[in-house]
């Protein structure tokens, strides 16, 4: 093991072991978020895809493809094609929640309008459309279009359960499915599938992505509530203000009192907060131990990912994909 | 020539011709529309295609598939393909326009709000591309994904060129033909690819349902400076207040004085209007001849679309086509 190894975080890992794809994904993705038309189009691309992310997703693709054995040249186009549809998602994301920060960063909404992020975002997705279709695959294809409906279908549903006290795990395992989970299993699928993996790997792939994505959301979620903003980046009680129902409070709710249920109905449902209200409720969540177990269920799922994965053949990629799901849990282990 | 045929538009006939295919259309929109999960989306939907449009993309699918002698099964998901992109562009245009009515009716973004808006107009967006693989043609596919980059482009462009008098007829048609004809042609170019018809043929089609669209969006944009609203459905001045430059704006700016321009300036590009301003516009457009000379326009529009399929084969349908060219721009006539 060398000293980068050592000291290089998981996804450092893998961008560096894929140095060469992810260049070439890169500058597929500068190359296609140009119009020769609409200036404004570059303009909040740029904004957000220059904006730093970890592109976790590509690197999948990327890591997937190789580690089944393919080296032609589509894994980058559906590498940047995930990516497209990954910022879409961020545009339309922000005027949805009307937020004024990402990353960081003012949001594209904030600094240009709402109407520039919703078209960039149709933008974007279309020419996401364009690079999945010079790949060629049916079947990619497919897959693609089947994630794109979900994550549309999982956001939807959010807007109606993230306010509504009634929703259960079941319920919000179903969104986080579609928000975030059903883009990371669609783009370690089309590494198996742009390769031409036997099915089992295929599936494999799939639960992989699937199981980081509910497990990479859940730790998002944890953090609102329990992270340290200096470390993690985000402010905690961002969810709480926007009044959404995420897995700690939903634990919480299951196990609440009468005056508990009347504040969660307050605060969550009716959106009457007061100062004091994220203490009585970070209170609460420790009280019925909700912070504990979902830290537990964000750590099974890490597990399930990195034994989704055993049956493939051994190699480099599998191992760093495994590094990679303890790291996502790293910031809550 | 039967009673029918001589009393019904061109439209009416061309719906009654393509009877049960236009009623598999509407079946396969409503399967499509429904959603496991989010009964928001069906809720959105079924008010937008509900909504008694006249369904003329789908139709010109349908119609130049049937024109080419296809008779298989996929003409009907790619004309409720087209639909469906169509619909999604209305839910988006509506948040983007800050619309409150459309046909008559308030808009969704009104009756629920623009996070349903965007969200529902990405799932059916989602939707449409899973029903385009359905009909399993990488050349339709990549036909459909460049209208969809085009039409995103164009909605973008008119963001930006909409309200700088700097606008030119050149950069009108570019907006136009992405915004609006970028579909018909779309629609009408897929119908023949899926037949299976020459190269010439496909072009041929691909030409009349660019230029219908062209014709179409004219046409529109003069009815709201000169349309009749109880005839219309239109009201006088929408553009005008939303301070687009269209077409007939265009020519009357082309030819302003000093004074004049100060004016458009002032409406158009500060947005500060007044009681009388859009009287006072009108008189200058009819002063400069804008209102008849955008008509012209419209005209051989409609013109160059019945023409572009004179190379096709006799067919009752190439006849429909043709008198749709004229029944687009009968309202101007």
């Amino acid at each position: 093991m060398s000293v980068d190894q050592v000291v290089r975080k998981p996804h450092e890992r893998l961008a560096a072991h894929l140095g060469a794809g992810m260049e070439a994904v890169n500058a597929l993705i500068r190359e296609r978020m140009a119009s020769r038309h609409a200036p404004r189009i570059p303009e909040v691309t740029a904004h957000l895809v220059e904006a730093g992310g970890k592109r976790l997703r590509p690197m999948l693709t990327l890591a997937t493809a190789e580690l089944c054995g393919y080296d032609g040249p589509y894994a980058v186009h559906l590498a940047a094609t995930v990516e497209f549809i990954h910022t879409a998602t961020l545009l339309h994301d922000d005027v949805v929640d009307e937020s004024a920060q990402r990353r960081g960063r003012p949001t594209a909404n904030l600094l240009w309008d709402n109407k520039s992020s919703v078209l960039v975002g149709d933008y974007l997705f279309s020419r996401s459309f364009q690079l999945m279709v010079e790949a060629g695959s049916l079947r990619v294809l497919d897959i693609l279009a089947n994630a794109s409906a979900t994550i549309a279908e999982g956001e939807v549903l959010q807007l109606t359960a993230a306010q509504d006290l009634a929703t259960d795990e079941a319920v919000y395992l179903q969104v986080v499915r579609g928000k975030t989970a059903a883009l990371f299993s669609a783009a370690t699928e089309v590494g198996g599938v742009i390769a031409g993996a036997p099915d089992d790997e295929v599936r494999a792939l799939y639960d992989y992505g699937d199981a980081l994505g509910v497990a990479f959301q859940i730790v998002d979620d944890l953090l609102d509530y329990a992270g340290d903003a200096a470390a993690t980046g985000k402010n905690v009680g961002d969810d709480f203000r926007e009044r959404k129902l995420t897995l700690p409070v939903i634990k919480a709710v299951a196990l609440a009192d009468d005056a508990e249920r009347a504040f969660w109905r307050r605060v969550i449902e009716k959106g009457e907060q007061r100062d004091g209200d994220l203490d009585h409720a970070i209170a609460l969540l420790q009280r019925h131990g909700a912070l504990e177990a979902t830290r537990a269920d964000a750590l099974m799922w890490a597990e399930k990912a990195k034994t989704s994965i055993d049956m493939l053949p051994a190699h480099e990629l599998r191992d760093m994909l495994r590094d990679l799901a303890d790291y996502v849990v790293a910031r809550i282990s």
